[in-house]
C-alpha cells in the first residue's frame, strides 16, 4: 500500500474499479447494520440483569420509605456508593433519576430563568450567552444549547484535552462565555482524557463572567478498556485549591454501568452548588425513583464490585474495539486517505477522513446498510467544518457485525477518496 | 350544643377551661403524629408490592430494548393502558418519569425559555406574567409559579369548581395571564370535582393570550371513595369542540395508585401539543425509566384491573376520611366555628375556621405533637387572606392515630376560638 495521493491514474482508477465492485457485491448482501449510537449491546445488558431481582415484594423488608415520598436528593446509600466513583464527599452530591443528560439539561434550563449560584442576572435574561463546546464532540450536548439559543463557539480538542490556551483567551474577554462543555474521560468522540495541566488550567483560569460554569459529563468515568486506564484529576478539588469552588459540575450515571434506559445518574460539586440545586429541584419533583437506587446499591454494595463489574464490560468491548482498529489499519493502512483515534475507553473510535468526504460516506455507507452516526452531529449545529469526522459506535452491534461494518466503511471511505483525488 | 357566638360569658369560660384541660392532658401523652402531606400509608403501599415482581431477570424474556435508549414517549404498551385513565387516544399521551409534578414544572420552564406552541414569545421573555390559582389549592403547583416568578391571581373555588365569572373576566382582558391550575377532581384541599359547566367555560372560553393553557392536574382522577362518584367532562375533547384543540395539558400519574416515588407520570394534550413536547423532551432526556413503565404494564394488564386496585385503596382510606368526619362532627358540632368538606375521592379534606384562627390552631396542635400542613400552604405565597383554612391530610397515620389527631385538632380549635370570643 502507498498513499493514494502519489498513486498514479491507472493504480487509482484500478483502486476505484475493485473498491466499486467490492461495494455492489456488498449491497447485494442486503444488511442491516447500526453503528450509529453508543448503546451497549444486549449482552452487555445481560450483565446486570441480576439487578432486576434486588427489591421485590419479599424481600423490600422495612425499605417502605423508599416507596414513598421524598428525599429529593437520593437516599443515603446511593450518596454512600457513588460518590466513590466521582470522588467526593456525601455532600457535594446528588443522585438524581434514569439520566444524566436530564441534569445538565435541568441546571442549563434553571441558569436561563434564575441563573446559577454566582449569578447576578439570569442567563436568559442577558443579550447573548455562549457556550464553549470542544469539537468533536457530544451531540447531545450541543442540542440543548441548539435549543435555548446559546451560541456556541468550537474550540477544537487537542491530544491532552480542550485546546486550552483558546479557551483561557475566550474566557478571559468575554463575559456573555458563560459555560465550557467536557467529556474529561475517554471523550466522545475521540477518546481523549484530559490531562493533568489541563484541568489545572481549567479550574483555575481566569473567567470574565464571574457565573461561568464547567459541565464535566463524566460519562465514561470508570469505562475502562485496559488494566492501566489513563487516570484523571479530580477537578472539583483542583477548582477549590484555586479558589473557585463553584465553578464545576461534574455528572455520571450508571447507563453505561447497568442498564441505559433505568440506571441511575449523579451530579457532584462543592456543597453550596448542591444545596442550591437541591433547593430547586424540589419545587420540580417530590423525588426521583428511590426504588432504582436501592437496587443499584443492593446490587453493587460497592465500589470495587463496580469497578469489577466494569472489567466484564470490557471483555465484550475490547473485542469490538480491537476489530475496529485491525480492520481500518488492514484495509485503509498507508493510504492515507483517513486517520483514527485508539481509544483506552469509552465507547467511540473517531476517524477523519480526508476534507470534504465524511457525508458522502455516511450516506455510502447507509445505501450499503451500515447505518452511522450522522455526518457532523460531533459539532455544534451538525456542522462539521472540514466534513471529515465519523463517529465509530462499535459497542451495539456483535463482533462479526462490526466487523463487516467496519469492511463496510472501509469500502466506502476508498470509493468516495478515490473519487475525490482522480 | 350551641353556636359559641350565641354563648354567654360563663359559659365560653367553662368550655375553654374544659378545652384546656383536655389540651394538657394531650400534651402529656408526647403524641407524635403527621398529618401534613398526602402520603399514602404503608398498607396502601402493600397493595402494589407484586409490582416489583413483575419484570426480573428470568421473565425480562425479549424485553431488551426498554432497558437500553430510545422511546422517549414511553413504550406503546404503557400507552395503550393509561389512555384509558384519562380517555385520550394514543397519539394524545406521553409517559414519562416518576413523577407528574416534574412534566407540569418542565412544561412551564420550557415555555418560559421558548414558549409553547402557540406562543409568539417565550413568556420569560415578556415584562410580566401570570397565571391563575383557584384557591385553597395544590401548594406544588404555587412554589412552581413563585420560584419563577409567574405572579399568581388568586380566585375562588366555588362547589362546582373554580369561580368561572372571575376567570372569564381575568382571561379576557389580560394577555398576559398564560395560564390556570385545576384539580379538575377531588381538589387539593377541597376534593371538589368540576362541574360539565365549567369544564365547557374552561374550554370554550375567549382568552386574551392566544399561548394561554390549563394545567389540567387529575391528580385523583380514579382516587374515588364511593361506589358512584361524580362524573368529570373530557376537556380535551370540549377543548376541540370549541376550536381550542391546544389549550389544554391534562396530567395523571400512579402516584398515589402503586408507589409515590416510583410510580409513572402521563401527560395527554392534543396530538400537535404531544408532539411539540416530545420534540423538546428529546432534547432534555433519552428516554424515561421504561423498564418501570413494563412492570406497571405487567402488573396491571388492563384498566378494569386499575379500577379494582383503587377499590382496595378506597377500603383503607374510606374509614380514615369517615373518622374525620365523625370526630369533626362530635367534637365541634354545631359550635359554629368551623365549617369543612365531605369529599367523595382524593386525599384531603379541607377545614375552615372561624376568620384568623388558623395559623394559631396549626400552631397549638404541633405543639401537641400533631403534625398538620402550614396554615397558608393551599394558598399563593403560602398566605391565607383570612388565615382559616386547614388541609387535613388523613392517609398516611393509622386509623387510631387519625382519631386521635382530629380529636386533637378539634381541642385545638375550640381552644383559639373561644380565646377569640372571650
Amino acid at each position: 500500500m502507498s498513499e493514494l495521493k502519489q498513486m498514479d491514474y491507472s493504480n487509482l482508477q484500478s483502486l476505484h474499479r475493485k473498491a466499486k465492485e467490492d461495494f455492489n457485491a456488498i449491497k447485494q448482501e442486503n444488511l442491516s447494520l447500526d453503528m450509529s449510537r453508543g448503546k451497549p449491546s444486549a449482552e452487555q445488558l445481560e450483565l446486570s440483569l441480576g439487578l432486576l431481582n434486588t427489591v421485590n415484594a419479599e424481600n423490600i423488608g422495612d425499605n417502605f420509605s423508599v416507596l414513598n415520598y421524598g428525599l429529593v436528593d437520593g437516599i443515603p446509600e446511593a450518596k454512600a456508593l457513588f460518590k466513590e466513583i466521582l470522588e467526593v464527599n456525601t455532600e457535594e452530591i446528588l443522585i438524581g433519576g434514569n439520566a444524566s443528560l436530564n441534569l445538565m439539561h435541568d441546571i442549563i434550563s434553571k441558569a436561563l430563568i434564575k441563573g446559577v449560584l454566582d449569578s447576578e442576572t439570569p442567563w436568559g435574561k442577558q443579550d447573548k450567552i455562549k457556550f464553549i463546546c470542544p469539537v468533536p464532540g457530544y451531540d447531545r450536548h450541543f442540542k440543548i444549547c441548539e435549543q435555548y439559543d446559546i451560541e456556541m463557539i468550537s474550540v477544537d480538542m487537542l491530544e491532552d484535552g480542550p485546546d486550552m490556551d483558546k479557551v483561557e483567551e475566550l474566557v478571559r474577554d468575554d463575559a456573555s462565555i458563560k459555560g465550557i462543555w467536557c467529556v474529561p474521560k475517554y471523550s466522545n468522540p475521540d477518546g481523549i482524557t484530559c490531562s493533568d495541566e489541563v484541568v489545572e488550567r481549567l479550574a483555575k483560569m481566569e473567567t470574565k463572567a464571574q457565573d461561568f460554569k464547567i459541565f464535566w459529563d463524566n460519562a465514561y468515568v470508570i469505562h475502562d478498556l485496559t488494566n492501566n486506564p489513563p487516570s484523571l484529576k479530580n477537578i472539583l478539588e483542583e477548582c477549590k485549591k484555586h479558589g473557585n469552588p463553584n465553578r464545576v459540575f461534574m455528572f455520571a450515571s450508571t447507563s453505561k454501568i447497568t442498564f441505559p434506559g433505568s440506571g441511575v445518574a449523579v451530579v457532584a460539586a462543592s456543597k453550596e452548588n448542591i444545596d442550591f440545586i437541591k433547593s430547586q429541584l424540589s419545587v420540580q419533583t417530590i423525588g426521583p425513583d428511590k426504588v432504582n437506587q436501592l437496587r443499584h446499591v443492593r446490587f453493587f454494595k460497592n465500589y470495587d464490585s463496580i469497578l469489577e463489574h466494569m472489567k466484564k464490560h470490557a471483555e465484550i468491548m475490547k473485542p469490538k474495539f480491537d476489530a475496529v482498529l485491525n480492520i481500518l489499519d488492514f484495509k485503509l493502512g498507508s493510504y492515507g486517505i483517513a486517520t483514527w483515534t485508539e481509544p483506552e475507553g469509552g465507547y467511540f473510535i473517531s476517524l477523519n477522513t480526508l476534507d470534504g468526504c465524511a457525508a458522502e460516506v455516511v450516506s455510502l455507507a447507509a445505501e450499503a446498510g451500515v447505518k452511522l452516526t450522522g455526518a457532523g452531529a460531533a459539532f455544534p449545529y451538525g456542522k462539521d467544518p472540514r466534513d471529515r469526522n465519523i463517529r465509530i459506535a462499535p459497542s451495539f452491534p456483535s463482533l462479526a457485525e462490526v466487523e463487516k461494518a467496519i469492511e463496510v466503511l472501509s469500502t466506502c471511505i476508498i470509493l468516495v477518496s478515490v473519487n475525490k483525488l482522480l
